[in-house]
């Protein structure tokens, strides 16, 4: 099954910005090898369960040291003979659109 | 406030493909006038408050006529003296990747 | 439609417990007339959507006031012909866990 | 850490009561050992971070032979030095508000 994720995931107890902290994630992600988007709300990255429950775990764990608490919302949409759906569900979204 | 929201809204019981829903819901969100960016997992809409409320409602309805059962998925990030946030929270975190 | 939502709310960048601003969101909820249960990860409550979303609206306006940046996860579950489902979905589930 | 995890899991495409889908997870649940309370919009477990995802995979490894789409939303509170929180975090939202 193609699973598709969408991580959030910040420390609460930090003021101002939080993007110190998300870019540290976000680098992790990048250098997955997995297929990935950077999203205004979260990262979505595709791969199997394994893959990508393996890498939720490396960003929890790269905060956890220097952050008291955690917050965490993930998505998924697991389905069974898809792939490249980052991309595809957008494309086939907006395919719809134009031809409505 | 500026309201980041991530709205990710689907029937639940309707086989296969489920972007002739999604493309209605998304229609309904360009043509609201508000800044939006869809994604592979929800489409993210920058507004105040009850501007953005009002929007997930006219989604909902879209919906609820032809579908007996709708599932929905919101994450807002709502924050004082924010705005153009749907372009701008990616590009911090991009800027802070190169940097490092 | 019962719309049944969960509804989690709490300002980020305030260090420690966040049990005073989320009593807060609470005491709207429970004083709102409609049906809700309080859980470790958010509040569930029933309703028509309307009724449902001006209630978030006012808990995002109670905190608002001395919070500069508040995150809300809501999900939603809307089912025509519905009903008493707070109560009657951990039921259902319960019950066939005990008949197998 | 304490990691505190909200668990919704249900398969999309299918018509009518998810329940019998749900119990077969929530049985998991129950059965893996770890403190866990079963709500009306999903089921809160608590553990550290490799015990809880372990068992998330386990309940989308039980969906994944006859559901050919499965949809999940996680949400994660993870606190240092916290424990009990699935009782603890409604008791104290509970004891703020009774002395309010």
């Amino acid at each position: 099954m193609s699973v598709l994720a969408e991580l959030t995931i910040f420390p609460t107890g930090k003021g101002g910005s939080l993007s110190q902290y998300v870019s540290r994630v976000v680098k992790l992600i990048r250098d997955s090898g997995l297929a990935y988007e950077l999203g205004p709300m979260g990262t979505c990255v595709e791969g199997e369960w394994d893959e990508v429950m393996e890498l939720a775990g490396r960003c929890y764990r790269e905060l956890e040291p220097d952050c008291d608490r955690v917050y965490i919302v993930m998505k998924l949409d697991c389905r069974r003979g898809a792939k490249d759906r980052i991309s595809g569900k957008v494309a086939s979204v907006e395919k719809r659109i134009a031809q409505s």
